[in-house]
């Protein structure tokens, strides 16, 4: 079958998804190619990747390497050329959101590994996809379990659940977590992915923003959404159907897979680099209930959540704020919670906010966080 | 919405699958309409069919309790009535492979729940679908379970995993089977379904045929088919594509649901009576290897599989001779395999056989059964 090469943009190119991003174009060099990168401050890896991928137009934050060989651009600029067929925006953070909306302005295909876009501009950028013609994919596990579980169905949803690992503390008491080190937060038991997204996952604050995700992406009311711990992450989600029928799906937790699925849809392609799911991983699946009381940040982030407005991104903005501190040991772990509480306390809600608004929440929310943060003992 | 109405022939409709079906049709008048009925021996139940649903035409084995309001006509000439649009073939054992190919031969959807169907004739009844422009849809948990795996997917497979519970006598020695009862094989963990059925599972015979079945419906070659023992009977079975990534469906074990999804595919319905999933039972999911030396019954009939041609007519012809002598408490559980192995031993095979060599093999192997059985001490 002869392909179309598909050109492709990659926002966080020096992350733990962009690098894999480029496994994938690596392993598939007759249908992917890379016409643009863009990293924050990783100058050393970022440099290795424009000599190897040499793409047409580049970004960097930090101090560019290479500037003569390729054209340096925004973000902004390099999401929305003509050249380019599939933005992958797998920065972290707010960073991006505005590349993600200039894409999906050109009419795009934007592969979203970044929750807080979804998260803290749900509605605008849905609204946008629908406005442009444009389209969303998602590059996450659970959301790419969902995505594949609905092929060739048409939607009658009556529940997802959405499975978590638990992280590296689950059925821990608080008396436990009071003293748990970064070092332990950033030992999580089956994905390796970066720091924030780590502690995120730690503090289960990460599935909270993929339930806000997965209301955007597939437009399944929040009532109908439910957590399931599944300590194997071996089942990345499932999806129940009016008729009793639930669909799951299940692989080796590789990130590679939901990239290459994103970047190849529709086509399935093997790829000797994704280990097949073994048989022992598979011996004993086991799916328990959330103790909520147990993960105040996702009970936060569900709260968030169905208040909506822009909750969900002072959510995000301090949740931000809060794992950068304790990532860098200057605030304990329960903290990241009541950083987040009494920021989302403070704030006075815009419903149905404008960019402008979301942006100025966001910007207020992570001022306020830093305060509160500094007054905490 | 506004559906067409469906116009069903139940083949089998005082049986376990047969009585089912009717519970569908109950459920859904707007849909799906009794035009045709027809049973073996099961008079007392098939009149109370016949009064509330009054069929157009109607076929009884045995003695016919009201042949004044209805047709009666064969199975075969029900099933190719024009006024037919979906033939349920619901018998048990080689009874429905006449009835069945009249079926697609007048160009019907024809939903199969008998196994031996295919099993017996799986390359003429395949060639006749093509040839005719007719459908064939599985009623069988495990099937529908790939059947609702392949939806929207270009069929990329590497692997169907399919699950089976172990049966009631799952682990136990061969010292322990030697004295097993008719009701112990009975009494199936998970399924309430007929008796030859729950025979066959607790040699997991069934398990053999469903990867005949499986090979024919969706062409899958059989060294990429691979039995999983699942006690729970929760997930009906898996897929796992060239990607590495598998999925599989899950339900609460309960027959309606594959008949359900058969008779208004592509439809997926609420159904009030049939339960969604509990989280309890679906807490621990476990799966383990075959262990082939416990099940001979299987052994035989993947060996038969793999030689083709009228072996596996000749294994089910065999084992529903044994199957019907242990029933009636006059051979012992572990003679089964014996009787088939023995059968299979004497059978001068014939390649891509005509319906005729079919029967044939057919009837020399049920002939040959019995004698064997008779010189079993």
């Amino acid at each position: 079958m002869v392909h179309q090469v598909k050109k492709i943009a990659i926002l966080g190119s020096t992350g733990s998804i962009g690098q894999q991003t480029l496994d994938i174009v690596r392993k598939f060099p007759d249908r992917l190619k890379v016409v643009g990168l863009a990293c924050g401050n990783n100058g050393v890896i970022f440099e290795d990747q424009l000599h190897e991928f040499n793409p047409k137009f580049a970004f960097s934050a930090g101090s560019f390497p290479l500037i003569t060989v390729m054209k340096p651009m925004s973000m902004e600029e390099i999401a929305s050329q003509p050249d380019v067929d599939v933005v992958v925006v797998a920065t972290t953070g707010k960073a991006g959101l505005g590349p993600t909306i200039s894409a999906l302005k050109a009419g795009k295909t934007v592969a979203i590994a970044n929750k807080e876009i979804l998260v803290m501009a749900g509605e605008l950028i849905t609204g946008m996809v629908a406005q442009y013609g444009s389209t969303i994919l998602p590059i996450d596990s659970e959301h790419c379990a969902v995505w594949q579980c609905l092929q060739g169905e048409s939607h009658k949803i009556s529940r997802l659940l959405l499975t978590a690992s638990g992280g590296p503390f689950f059925g821990m008491t608080k008396a436990q977590l009071a003293d748990v080190t970064v070092d332990e937060a950033l030992n999580h038991p089956t994905w390796k992915m970066g720091k924030k997204v780590t502690i995120d996952s730690a503090t289960l604050f990460n599935k909270g923003l993929e339930v806000i995700e997965a209301r955007w992406l597939f437009n399944i009311p929040y009532d109908n959404i439910e957590i399931i711990i599944h300590r194997q992450s071996i089942i990345h989600s499932m999806i129940e159907f009016v008729d009793g029928s639930i669909k799951a799906q299940l692989s080796t937790p590789d990130m590679h897979l939901p990239i290459q699925y994103a970047l190849l849809y529709p086509e399935r392609t093997a790829n000797d680099n994704i280990k097949p799911l073994s048989f022992n991983a598979m011996q004993s699946l086991t799916l328990e209930p959330v103790r909520y009381d147990d993960f105040p940040c996702l009970k936060l982030a569900l709260e968030a959540a169905k208040k909506g407005g822009t909750y969900p991104a002072v959510l995000c903005a301090a949740d931000e704020v809060a794992v950068d501190l304790f990532i860098n040991r200057k605030t304990k772990f329960l903290q990241i919670a009541e950083i987040i509480e009494r920021t989302m306390a403070l704030h006075k809600p815009v419903p149905k906010p404008s960019l402008a608004e979301i942006i100025e929440s966001d910007k207020w929310a992570g001022e306020t966080a830093r305060e509160i943060a500094g007054k905490l003992t």
